[in-house]
């Protein structure tokens, strides 16, 4: 107990030199391996939602007000100042809420890291390595902040992939630009001051905004802080701090403890599916009744799921009427699982929410919350009108630590959504660049090769 | 209580029906008034603290990605792009701790509100009557959404100037750029899910920080509405909205009874002396002393001031080490006064908190909390080394409401702040334009105005 009293008294600056002084040699290989899939899954997801109406709008709200047009908007080819590019990105990437996600936390690590690295990259010359180096910290910082706080501070209401996102960013982007032990010690403290993000705009444009805030204010926090704009140094222990004001739990030792020896950054996972991570399981568990049951699917007469609570209280929307209100109800995921087979984008569209068939089947589904249930768990009945009962259980969903998705299942994850947006052949080439991260002499390649082809071929001939 | 509970399942809507319907023609005249006087005031600060290192800084910063310069920032003559103009004026006006003050919440309402407004009017035709309209209602909003969640939402370790500021700034823009009832529901709700600033940042670079991105990050929120971004459509009562999270008091009978009636708007008052309000007691009966004792306060031997709480909770530093932290030093306030007669700038300068002089008398000040003592209020007791001792009571500090600042008294406030930024021409100039605001066919002419004499000449010799 007393090394958690002492540690708090310079918990931030402590972070601040540990960001400073880890070297890349020092990231284990399985980590920076680790490293390579966040970022060639970011990728996939950055393209795959590039088309989406809320990237439209965000687009058109803020290009009147962007600066020097440096940074690619992944997906699409409009280019951006960079805090804007990593806006922009930051909402791509997560608004099909098909990313990534730090099981214990429920963070979506590389949309706060990544979109604003990435943005960043295409400004001054940074190799891929030094970008890999740079995501791996900034990961490892804002999922260790989240553990301090987790899950007190998440069931008050804060939505931790804006909220621990922000110190992620300027602690990557901090790392990017070289900031010493001070300036990161500020960069973290203007990123506390920034924390923001409510969990009541899930089923909104807002929610993938919080991620794409993220960024920018973790990379604006960064470039503050290199220009000597100081802040508290004591940004997340003070009594008055990020940990004591947005949290009633502060474990330091969680963010402390063990850096550079345990690697939060090691622990992501890969959506499978293109929504919540709790009905994950769900999900999983319908598509096997998919193809086992065939057509007979269109005879269930009731669905009953035996779920983790967190299940009910993030995805208990019983009548969606959006696609991505969709996203947040179980009743619906599962419906579009049994009768289509499918977790992917195209079950969470408008017009899958409001296909009849989908409609009359999710009212047939209940859900029950167990407490003795595991987020990654579920038990799904199904009865037929012939009296039939079939029972399944998912003891760990795909996609979770103890199922992960293989390199392979990420590729097809990846070209499913990126092929339709940027075409087949632009889709195969910036996979094969976004693998080849560790080897590029300028990560901004990345950005460049997820220009849709025709865009490029259109600014060729113009 | 029941029509407080019926109420609170459309707040935000509520109060963005009244925002769009609001007309100029129902602010009652002495609203008005009082609005330009905030105006007025606001123009002054933001002048005055446009040469701070901490907008020096903020502007190296942020230059490399500004957009189209469109606009001013004020005192200065660099333009950038409206949101980033936005920002650096919400910094300069706030920098000194000079401004305004809501009492009833402690917010400086006009920092986050006029800092967009006029950054926005640089960009499309916008008249004086129309952002002075503006400008109310942001107030107005700000002030009630601050009343609904004071003390419990500040005590808790909110900065309320930054986390009500948003509020303000989105109704305020949203106002000037016309939108509807549902979009100005989604601008509260974008404004809600960025409210952030964190009191520990008092006495850094980052507090001023706080009413500028809350200008900033209001006016992307009306934006992004415009273009038809959606959010939560309760953003300010849902349980996970606003209120909820950030605070455990949430009054909405404080935002939307007498909307229209009563004007939390004309409660605005203005700073005499550039620090914390709480100390502005002190301050008042040490210049008195100054005044009545002359040299005689050389020989001072102790202090003892009988104050509201507050003032050691929020100005307790013993021994600040820079002029910013003497902001919140009330050790020092009241030494600079008893020794200087100043609450100015200048009593707050890196070069006075070090002043061995002021040094020595501070450490024989001491501060008693009572809790029976009114925020405006203060008995100083002097010691003097022969056994002479003397007492003070200020029963309502100047610049309190009930003895605010003449418009006299806002002139000679205005004049020694701005005179030796753009010089004593130039800031006479401006304050004519700032005081003819309901009269100016374009706003933006304050903006224009706010240039110091030489750079505009070098500009058109140049």
């Amino acid at each position: 107990m007393s090394a958690t009293i002492a540690a708090a008294t310079d918990v931030t600056r402590q972070l601040a030199r540990w960001i400073v002084s880890c070297r890349r040699s020092d990231i284990p290989a399985e980590v920076q391996r680790e490293g390579v899939r966040t970022f060639f899954n970011w990728t996939g997801c950055a393209v795959g939602g590039a088309r989406h109406e809320t990237v439209d709008r965000a687009l058109q709200a803020v290009t009147p007000f962007s600066g020097q047009a440096t940074s690619t908007v992944i997906g699409r080819g409009e280019r951006l100042d960079a805090l804007h590019g990593a806006l922009l990105n930051g909402i791509s990437s997560h608004v099909l809420d098909y990313d990534d996600t730090h099981l214990k936390t429920i963070i979506h690590p590389a949309g706060p890291v990544d979109s604003a690295l990435l943005a960043v990259a295409e400004t001054r010359p940074v190799s891929g390595a030094d970008l890999l180096h740079a995501q791996i910290i900034g990961v490892e910082v804002e999922c260790r902040i989240g553990n301090a706080v987790y899950p007190e501070h998440y069931d008050r209401g804060w939505h931790i992939t804006g909220t621990a996102g922000v110190f992620g960013a300027a602690a990557a982007i901090g790392k990017l630009i070289g900031l010493d032990e001070q300036q990161l010690t500020w960069a973290l403290g203007i990123a506390a001051t920034q924390s923001s993000g409510l969990r009541e705009m899930f089923g909104t444009m807002c929610k993938s905004f919080h991620p794409g805030r993220a960024a920018q204010n973790g990379a604006l926090a960064a470039f503050l802080a290199e220009a000597g704009f100081d802040s508290s140094e004591r940004g997340i222990e003070a009594p008055r701090g990020f940990a004591n004001v947005l949290s009633t739990k502060q474990d330091y030792s969680e963010i402390l403890d063990g850096l550079g020896e345990r690697w939060e950054a090691s622990l992501n996972s890969y959506k499978p599916f293109a929504c919540g991570i709790v009905i994950h399981p769900t999900i999983d568990g319908c598509i096997q009744f998919r193809q086992e049951l065939g057509d007979r699917v269109n005879a269930i007469a009731s669905v009953e799921l035996t779920t983790h609570p967190l299940v009910l209280e993030l995805t208990g929307k019983t009548e969606p009427r959006t696609g991505l209100e969709g996203k947040f109800s179980v009743y619906h995921s599962a419906a579009a699982a049994l009768l289509r087979g499918d977790g992917s984008p195209t079950a969470f569209t408008d017009e899958a929410v409001n296909d009849p068939k989908l409609v009359e089947l999710r009212r047939k589904v209940r859900a029950i919350a167990d407490p003795g249930c595991r987020e990654d768990e579920v038990t799904i009945e199904i009865a037929f009108a012939d009296g039939q009962l079939l029972r399944k259980h998912v003891a760990h969903a795909i996609g979770s630590l103890d199922r992960p998705l293989s390199d392979e299942q990420l590729e097809t994850k990846f070209h499913r959504q990126a092929s339709s947006v940027i075409g087949e052949e632009a889709s195969r080439r910036l996979m094969d660049v976004a693998w080849s991260l560790p080897e590029l002499r300028d990560a901004g390649e990345v950005a460049r090769c997820s220009v849709p082809q025709k865009v490029r071929t259109a600014a060729a001939g113009g």
